[in-house]
């Protein structure tokens, strides 16, 4: 029950790259469990913020919030978790548990601040530390259970990529009759595919080029577009009750918007840190909506999983070992991975 | 039954003062209504197309679109109205019919693109002319009942302006419970004020100034503030449901989003013809909305004309003689009106 030190990868400054460390773990508390960790997917903001891309970074920084693993301790207090439970943490540990939007179940707009995963720092100000790594200390209120049905390591990605998809594509009612384009096929948009393929809607791939037509149409989509193409644009004018952009790159929104059909929306869950500019006549036109989504809450989060358990989807994955952890940074930022980088724990 | 010709008020070129002229009305159809038009409302769009804002402006080009009279005449298979009737027309006079909007009743979202009531072409391509004038030809299904209630000249208004504000705040839910700001108290916000109010909603309103506090508060707002103090985007930070903007400046949208709950929307039913900007993580942050909504159909025109007869709501209105529309046009341009003028199509 006291501070333990555990091994995990740090960047141990802005830019630097990742390499093995310790880092302590808080004492297991009433409240807590201590997950041995199995799996941490790399999600594109792990990069983003280890390179300090939105400033302000905590360093030493231990990324990780796509984390999977099996309960190997519980406090006095726990109710919901047993040692051996396979469970996962995604992207916050915490937040105020008294505003409106935490007592709806929507802790990700905590108006207080949920309390990140990592670099981000807890109530009392100590740094937090991520997935990267062999052990993990959580409340039992944000820790999740991972189906038997759901491989751990496939299952890592969902704690984020998946439910980032997953809260939108229910928000906005992907189903049955819907028509649903997915922006971008990377670790977000491929979890977008499976999950508003299996929600019932018919879906409809939007990507730079026609590289990944194959596995699109392999993993749920119906039609598949380049982006490059202009005619794209012209032909599937008016198409779409819902387009979900999982890209960080600056979208031309007029032409997106263009995509939709009366009340429809655009909802964006990657975006660039630059403004972006639209015509207001674009959503004056249809009574359209641009919207964003970010994450989901933790009931939501187990509602996804078990969804995902339901329906066999778990992320496609390449698994590494942490010593390649660097490497596949690159290969992320140069587009090269189908679709998710897991980190196998064991290596760290 | 034959072409007539009939008094108007027309700018005879782009920019160009109007003046008194005649129009030829189309002999009256089958399902045609002859009215005399009472009176006709100013809108600031009148302006912008009178003075070829949008560009591709039809000259001689007679505005109006906020239309009140009375039936003068019907044609032999027309069933909803009779002689004497007293009527409105709006923005638009046609439609494809056949469309899933029109079939919806969403005509000002057609597919082939609604006749306006001026400014356009019917699908014969004969110019379309608006309503500063003494007569106008109009299929009964795109002309409304006024009530008895509501006296034309203060109705005329509702043809444009009252439903374009009716139709968000009906679609967006402002309601008893819910928090509503308008944006701007002119020709449009002043008649969301009282429809939000009326409708239950604890209304708002975010003007540049407080120099029409009084009005907005008489008119029905709980609240008034000036967006030109930047304390009012922190005082008022995470309060609203809803956000309907009325204004045709550019708004810095960030902070507007900001107003808004999670789940929010800000629905802009002004816009300015540049393109505007935003940050993308204002409304990732909190899934906001950010939209727009363009007038209404025929169905809700007319069901928000009886909401208005049973409240008791009209336009605010100052009545003009033909000869003053340029004048008034100035007016307009100088926020110089309360709350919008309308023509007396008696002196024209």
């Amino acid at each position: 029950m006291s501070v333990t030190q555990v091994a995990a990868y740090a960047a141990p400054a802005a830019k630097a790259p990742l390499e093995r460390t310790t880092v302590p773990r808080r004492p297991v508390g009433e409240r807590d469990v201590l997950i041995e960790i199995k799996y941490a997917g790399i999600c594109h903001s792990d990069i983003h913020q280890v390179r300090d891309g939105w400033g302000e970074g905590i360093y030493p920084m231990i990324p990780g919030h796509e984390i999977a693993g099996v309960v190997a301790e519980v406090g006095s207090g726990v109710t919901r978790f047993a040692v051996g439970d396979r469970v996962g943490v995604g992207c916050f540990v915490d937040s105020c548990r008294e505003c409106e939007y935490c007592l709806r179940g929507q802790e990700q707009y905590c108006v207080k601040g949920m309390t990140g995963t990592y670099n981000a720092r807890d109530k009392q100000g100590e740094p937090m530390y991520g997935g990267y790594s062999t052990h993990l200390v959580v409340d039992e209120n944000y820790t999740v259970r991972i189906p038997d049905g759901l491989p751990l390591d496939a299952a890592a990605p969902l704690l984020c990529a998946g439910i980032t998809l997953y809260s939108p594509l229910k928000h906005w009612q992907a189903g049955p009759g819907r028509k649903v384009a997915i922006v971008g096929l990377g670790g977000l948009g491929h979890m977008g595919v499976k999950i508003a393929a299996a929600l019932g809607a018919e879906v409809t791939v939007l990507s730079q080029s026609l590289r990944k037509q194959e596995d699109g149409l392999r993993l749920g989509a119906s039609h598949y577009y380049a982006t490059s193409d202009p005619a794209t644009f012209e032909e599937l004018a008016g198409t779409f009750d819902l387009v979900v952009s999982t890209v960080s790159a600056p979208l031309g929104l007029d032409a997106y918007l263009g995509l939709l059909k009366v009340d429809g929306a655009l909802v964006n869950v990657g975006a660039p840190e630059e403004p972006v500019e639209l015509n207001l006549f674009s959503v004056i036109q249809g009574r359209k909506t641009l919207a964003g989504s970010m994450i989901g809450g933790i009931a939501e989060t187990q509602e996804m999983l078990d969804f995902c358990a339901e329906h066999g989807l778990g992320a496609e994955i390449e698994v590494i070992p942490a010593s390649d952890i660097n490497a596949a940074y690159d290969r992320v930022l140069a587009s090269d991975v189908r679709y998710r980088f897991v980190i196998d724990a064991s290596t760290i």
